[in-house]
């Protein structure tokens, strides 16, 4: 049996292979695509600065920086792709399984149970979490002349309907901007 | 007059750019440099993973993901590289107060207060936080062959001064486990 501290730093050796899953988006400056890692990072700085005060916060940062380890093993879905649901979910779900496992019992169960919160989007601070993830690739399209839209030729209705459930189910106020910026990049882009 | 939202976004935006800020360490597959955005996500899972029960685990991981975040005006500063100490800690402060000052006044002066009490390391959270700091580059020079210390030709000494003090001073038990990584890399390494 390995000790505590031995599975944690073999666990957080492991997750560092997040920062080569590389992301549909676009970083602001257009300069590369996004990894998983770095908007990781991004998305809790969204949570530490947009969460509300009803909300548990520390959750939500938690959440939003283990949402995407399972990518390590099975790779960045994107949006606008097209997926067999089921079959990403299983691989999803053992993904989380392996990664997590890696850790010392208690902490395996502890953020295999916060993934699945994430991932069940059941909870107010789920919810909330899964309105950030739509957020910041909807920002990160708007400041980048169209990103991901343009590329996969997505139109704004299509927009409207990818992104607005999950923004409005987290936060409705957090939509109703988000939705001005998408009216606007299209008014723009004459699309 | 902008309203909090637009701030908050502002900031949000402006932060994308510590993706772009390239550090000197390699990330473990050895195949580029790690950038701050990612160092920082990388952080704050080791945050998650390592705070001690007795700690504020909520302060340090905000800590760790808001700590490089000066390094868009000012760059990073290598560890192993020389630097005129009171001119960076101006200009870090002043970056510090532009780049928070995008956000509301009281997010501001929260984030800003959060970054200097980092930057004291005089609590025990950002003790914690300032040895996590040490020890991810410690981990990844030991797990790519050496990365910045062969590069700059540092000696297992030299190690043991640079690192040593700031881990030990946040961690014992962590610098003891990672005294015995850099005593068996330069074992492996002959150097």
């Amino acid at each position: 049996m390995q000790d505590d501290l031995t599975r944690q730093l073999a666990f957080l050796t492991e997750i560092d292979a997040l920062k080569s899953v590389v992301r549909q988006s676009l970083i602001a400056d257009r300069s590369r695509r996004e990894n998983s890692a770095e908007h990781s990072w991004h998305l809790a700085m969204f949570a530490l600065v947009l969460a509300p005060q009803a909300l548990d916060k520390g959750k939500i940062v938690s959440m939003l920086l283990i949402h995407d380890i399972v990518e390590i093993d099975v790779g960045d879905a994107p949006i606008h792709g097209v997926h067999d649901k089921a079959a990403l979910e299983l691989a999803e779900a053992a993904a989380a399984k392996r990664l997590f496992g890696l850790l010392p019992e208690g902490q395996a169960t502890h953020l295999l149970a916060l993934w699945q919160e994430f991932e069940a989007a059941a909870t107010p601070e789920a919810k909330f979490a899964k309105s950030l993830d739509r957020l910041q690739p909807l920002m990160l399209n708007t400041l980048t002349g169209g990103g991901t839209w343009t590329e996969s030729n997505v139109s704004e209705q299509q927009v409207y309907e990818r992104y607005g459930p999950a923004i409005q189910d987290g936060s409705p106020s957090l939509w109703a901007r988000a939705r001005e910026m998408v009216r606007q990049h299209f008014a723009r882009s004459g699309a």
